[in-house]
């Protein structure tokens, strides 16, 4: 079971939950017990799993990213968004969840994010779930 | 393969080598190749591979990452645990390492860790084994 | 699936693009629709998956977290290398891909990088590819 879904991203950075999308990509694989792959094919955006309930925090990540590696700055790479690579990098382009009961095994306040650092744009998601 | 266990941590930011814990769970799945997941359920927290030998390497990564991310901040979240947030966030949920042989492919210095950054709690541990 | 190749670094920090080699394991392994697990056996190198377009990004990528951890400072490791133990677990030691139709799903940017931060060493790389 390998799905290809799009998100609209909202802003330069910008946090959007894509557990549903995720969750509906589990639910008709019909595995029970497995593993479920997500994957970014960009270089400007990764993906991260952290709280859903409070959207200040990902207001305060966003904040925390911005302040380690500003938007301007020094950079050799002459297409103005070096720091929304190093972001990617930092954060990562794959993330591996697990499937149990047919279901997403997520804490209570986790959420997958497609983190969005060169934006706004309409990016890719690749979910695939692998049977235990 | 699918088993969770518990995790004592002992301070604020504290990490814990759960290598035993999760070796023993693929010992225990008589899965000979393949590949064992570990996530944590937590967004306070993160999962490092690193060295195991000197515990001095684990104090500096705790306090590198408390200098990049000062506990203390102008954050948003009104928790006071922002910064064990994006911590999390940097660090990861999820790690996957290889087992061959019956056992984890890992490096002569690499041990597994739970990296607690808004503790002392109990934590969990997500792990499963995947057959190649 | 599971190989193990061998990368020479070039300099103390360094990306070399991994991509021709775990492409060649994934050809390989004639699977078809599954995943590609990426892992190092070591603590002060990493992984991560970024443009291999323009290598300008790459040198931003390196400069980036030598500012954010810098080589020199007050570690309490004796080696020398604590900045290469943080930048590991900041990028990873594992990375995961999609496999589709026989191939790595990687973006049009995308290439995966074995990222040295303690060279000139040699360094192996674990790869292998479970089936949907």
């Amino acid at each position: 079971m390998f799905k290809i879904f799009s998100v609209k991203t909202g802003a330069q950075a910008s946090f959007s939950d894509i557990t549903p999308q995720v969750a509906a990509v589990v639910s008709a694989s019909k595995i029970g017990e497995g593993i479920c792959v997500v994957t970014v094919p960009h270089t400007t955006a990764g993906l991260t799993v952290n709280e859903n309930a409070d959207p200040s925090v990902q207001e305060d990540i966003i904040t925390a990213l911005d302040k380690l590696v500003p938007v301007r700055g020094p950079y050799r790479h002459s297409e103005g968004n070096s720091h929304a690579h190093v972001k990617s990098s930092l954060l990562g382009h794959s993330h591996i969840l697990h499937v149990s009961g047919g279901s997403l095994k997520l804490g209570t306040w986790q959420g997958i994010f497609l983190c969005e650092f060169d934006g706004p744009r309409t990016r890719e998601v690749h979910v695939s779930v692998i049977p235990a």
